[in-house]
């Protein structure tokens, strides 16, 4: 350990040497701004943010799907002022699909106040049936829905809004839950990344959030700054692969991919 | 709330009527699955998973950004066997750079054995520097890589690796943060959504985390598992808008964005 510490002890005495606000800019994504900007950090905790943005509650319940909503929340995020809460049933962490992973609600449904945006995202079977059948969660979205200026869901999230009643005539979800979408809750299923239906706002599966999140953001703020944040995250895909559409899937890959999430999933 | 529950009670009939296998098929995302793939979800918790695939671990750290981790952890949870494990420093939640949401490290860096896969997320300005200069940090990072197979990183997760002394010559990295890259670690940046060098792979910015881990999955598995796995996460991008490349991007812009990304930030 000892050779390993000093090598890194040059780059700790060149930090030091820099000191605070030389070494911000020095780390890059403060280059070129103006100093006010560069002090932004020190505003303090989310409860003693500015409440001048779009006010967004992210719905968590067990087994979500983890990009369903941390795409969405990391692009939404960057918005002037944005206060996003997590929120579930109940206070505490939540644990996805896989049960790798678990994200904290930090507040109870019964602690929301009214929401600009709500957001409902995906799960695997077990999670999305649960959801469905969940009288608070069904009621929760109902009551968020009177006052929302956007109702919005990521993969079978769709289902859960369907679940409440809150579906129009058009929607998306998940590719492999179309049938069930239409069939459930007469919805015509629309093979599109993001379908806006009045005020409700459906993404088809997983990493759709992402693009309809930047729509999202365009209508809560404006076309540049939803374009600034596309750079802020720089959202450039270049997949490796082209094998993300199931219209132009192999039966054999669809059956291969619902495979792996059946086998990945608790 | 009456008139309301009554109109979901529809839907919770007709899941009942539907019975427990015939639910699961009916909701679609087992379609076509042979029985025994559809009855996965019964094999139990992540302690009893069989353990013969990747094991990843992804290190948290206060103030990292949202989608950095969070994207490869939903494309690599679906690999076969993988075993992903968030750890930290200590057990418990770890706050983002917005602090709008917590993600749990259920390990921390005493408690983890042997890796294949070690990643680390990048962060703004105050959570990459403490991160840079958190020996703890560094000397997890060392330890884990003696024994990995990849160690990877997103954004200004390379700075970290950086920082650990775990770069070779060519990384990438936040594209604001490339001349502190270059300066500080002696490092050429390379303007690619991931750079291969060794067995070290660097993501740029945020989102390119999935493009990264699309090939990482490739080199875990294979390419048609990776290509199940793209189809799996529905990752056929199309942003409403194409301002995702900063080479490409005006300088109102950039300042836009960075802006938007120092106010956004604790």
């Amino acid at each position: 350990m000892t050779n390993s510490d000093n090598r890194t002890d040059t780059t700790t005495t060149r930090r030091a040497a820099l000191g605070g606000a030389a070494a911000l800019a020095a780390a890059g994504l403060t280059a070129g701004l103006p100093a006010a900007a560069a002090h932004a950090g020190t505003k303090g905790d989310t409860a003693g943010r500015t409440a001048d943005g779009p006010r967004i509650g992210v719905v968590l319940y067990d087994g979500f799907s983890l990009l369903d909503p941390t795409g969405p929340v990391e692009v939404l995020s960057r918005l002037p002022g944005a206060d996003i809460t997590m929120i579930a049933e109940r206070r505490g962490p939540v644990r996805t699909d896989t049960g790798h992973t678990a994200v904290v609600a930090d507040r109870a449904f019964a602690e929301t106040g009214e929401l600009d945006v709500v957001l409902v995202p995906g799960a695997g079977n077990r999670g999305t049936i649960a959801a469905m059948e969940n009288p608070a969660i069904r009621r929760f979205l109902r009551r968020a829905h009177r006052r929302t200026r956007f109702t919005t869901s990521v993969c079978t999230g769709s289902l859960v809004l369907g679940a409440a009643g809150l579906l129009g005539t058009r929607a998306t979800t998940y590719w492999a839950s179309k049938d069930y979408l239409e069939t459930t809750f007469g919805v015509t299923y629309v093979p599109e990344r993001y379908v806006h239906d009045g005020k409700v706002i459906t993404a088809a599966g997983v990493s759709a959030g992402i693009d309809m999140s930047l729509h999202l953001a365009a209508l809560l703020t404006d076309e540049r700054t939803a374009r600034a944040v596309q750079l802020a995250v720089e959202y450039d895909p270049q997949p490796p692969y082209d094998s993300g559409n199931a219209a132009e899937a192999s039966p054999e890959l669809k059956e291969l991919a619902l495979r792996l999430l059946a086998e990945s999933q608790q």
